[in-house]
């Protein structure tokens, strides 16, 4: 009973997250008691989170390690912008967990990117790629910045795909990884070679550990923090196995939003995408894996701490006013998130000559 | 006495490499007869090179594994830029052989620097880093750079000072690298650190093998490529442990060397420091350890290929029409000086947070 009530209660959410928060308080206190009976805290967050998969896998494009290969390599070739000096790892370097610390991403000839630049680590197990829905997948995200004005600037694919043609190396590399491919390097195959890599992006963390059973993977702060963060409501939108990354929600459902975090002229968000009234100031709900290590916040980059985030977003979605101590305590949990990146992905590739 | 003559000849390079590179031509043509009665090109390589060391050491800045180490995380952080964006790994990606591939390097806010990123790999053996001398060493480029407006940007050292110090993960690990500092997080030790994990960045090459007696390290065309380029005078300059980086030369002792690079406004080179007439158009004489990896070429980064850029050297600096069949067999040497890059250089430090 529980569990579907739990399902009922994430499936409101997506509608509104602030009747759903409630119906997670109201949830909370009849689990108050379950716990009592046994049923503790590791139990209640199997209700609404699960593990991370090896792999995060597609249909459309599956992961093969000589497409993740070639996609590692492209990952960090910037000699194919319009200026040379893009690539993925520009504004998605591995040192920084994948995000550039910016507040907003700086792209060719430095023209500053709309949003903030989310992480790549876990990004492709989400409904979509960056903020408002403009961007497909992983693989649609890589092919549209090849073209991207901000990003990598180049003025059609024929232009990427010249320049990846210079090198015979990259050539050998791309039939390598599509082998039935006739003329195999195209900005197709360089999306699905990114979008390859990335799906192997994830880092597994002591909360997954914990959802695995082990109750000792979680310091007694942070399941404080985990109770807190299922009591105010937080999960409604930041559920599953990303904890966020599957609904797009309104940012700032008590207040217009922009009030609390200080940011720059307000985004209109997904609306400018569908030009439906009910999508204005709504965003993909942001992931919460490796957030303590993906400052600063929000869309617009106008939040550097965490604990700071915590606390305007308990408030603008919630209506709840947090103290600064219960924001340390879900801070505490967040901390849990922080996963181990694949090793595969913290070493150098040594790039192709000739290009 | 071969050895005396050689000497002789490379001292005789320093002042005037036209006069040694003629002297070089008749040393080869007595070393022929030499070699036919057994003494091979590897003994005559001997008589210039030497392998690379372990580590380029310094008595100013010896290496410790703390040094390196802690220079290694500090080698990729962006966040103490003026705008977030300038680390060394930004102009000297190791994926690139520590080269950014632009004709000239890109700063904060997209200023540009005023010459071509030459590569790190074995910098710190050379007598100065840079191009025209005004940076004695790598550790004074490190530091310069934080200050350098097309570089960091930053308005002064206790600014970077000020954003190192916010992060205590730092202040452990400065502190651990500089035990004796009763304040180490400075931007002296920024520097020191900084080289230090410079002076690892060795990359023994087939060449190095030949040096030291693995005839089968170099294949027949690169051998060949060496005579020639010993027979053709190169080697009046690029000599030594690096193959050059040991002086300042003119570059165009025939003719304006912007005649046949065909690269933008002249550059007047080391006059702009000493302003000493003899100084105009003097450059340090590039290494070329790794330079089939180091594109684009020259100070100004004027020439893409490796085969133009010796042709051009070869009439520029020695008054020599070298074919393209010869120019291509010098180019078969210096792919021999294609180094491996150390394992610890590349993979990826995860950066502290709290910056």
């Amino acid at each position: 009973m529980g569990k579907t009530f739990c399902r009922y209660v994430v499936l409101l959410s997506m509608k509104n997250p602030l009747v759903a928060s409630l119906m997670v308080a109201v949830l909370s206190c009849c689990f108050a008691p379950i716990e009592s009976w046994g049923q503790d805290i590791q139990q209640q967050a199997k209700q609404y989170f699960t593990p991370l998969p090896a792999v995060m896998e597609s249909a459309q494009n599956p992961v093969t390690p000589e497409k993740a290969a070639l996609g590692k390599l492209l990952f960090y070739e910037p000699r194919i912008s319009i200026d040379g000096t893009v690539s993925c790892a520009k504004c998605h370097p591995m040192s920084l967990y994948a995000v550039d610390a910016l507040r907003k991403s700086v792209g060719n000839t430095c023209r500053e990117n709309p949003r903030n630049a989310p992480t790549l680590l876990n990004a492709a197990g989400q409904i979509s790629a960056h903020w408002i829905g403009n961007r497909v997948s992983v693989e649609d995200q890589a092919k549209q910045a090849l073209v991207g004005p901000p990003s990598y600037g180049m003025p059609n694919y024929a232009s990427v795909e010249t320049k990846l043609r210079r090198s015979t190396e990259y050539a050998a590399l791309f039939k390598k990884a599509f082998p039935d491919d006739t003329d195999p390097v195209t900005a197709d195959n360089f999306a699905k070679a990114i979008g390859a890599f990335e799906r192997t992006l994830v880092t597994p963390s002591p909360f997954d550990d914990f959802l695995k059973g082990n109750q000792a993977a979680m310091s007694t702060a942070q399941k404080d923090g985990l109770k807190l963060f299922l009591a105010t409501g937080c999960v409604a939108c930041h559920t599953g196995t990303y904890l966020g990354g599957q609904s797009y929600q309104k940012f700032g459902v008590t207040d217009a939003y922009w009030k609390l975090t200080g940011g720059d002229k307000p985004d209109e968000g997904r609306f400018t995408v569908t030009k439906d009234e009910a999508d204005k100031y709504r965003f993909k709900v942001p992931i919460l894996r490796n957030v303590a290590k993906t400052s600063p916040y929000f869309h617009d980059g106008s939040v550097d701490s965490l604990q700071a985030a915590v606390v305007i977003m308990a408030k603008l979605q919630l209506g709840k006013a947090l103290s600064e101590e219960q924001a340390a305590s879900v801070v505490e949990f967040l901390s849990a998130l922080t996963g181990k990146i694949p090793e595969h992905a913290l070493s150098v590739p040594l790039l192709p000559s000739g290009l």
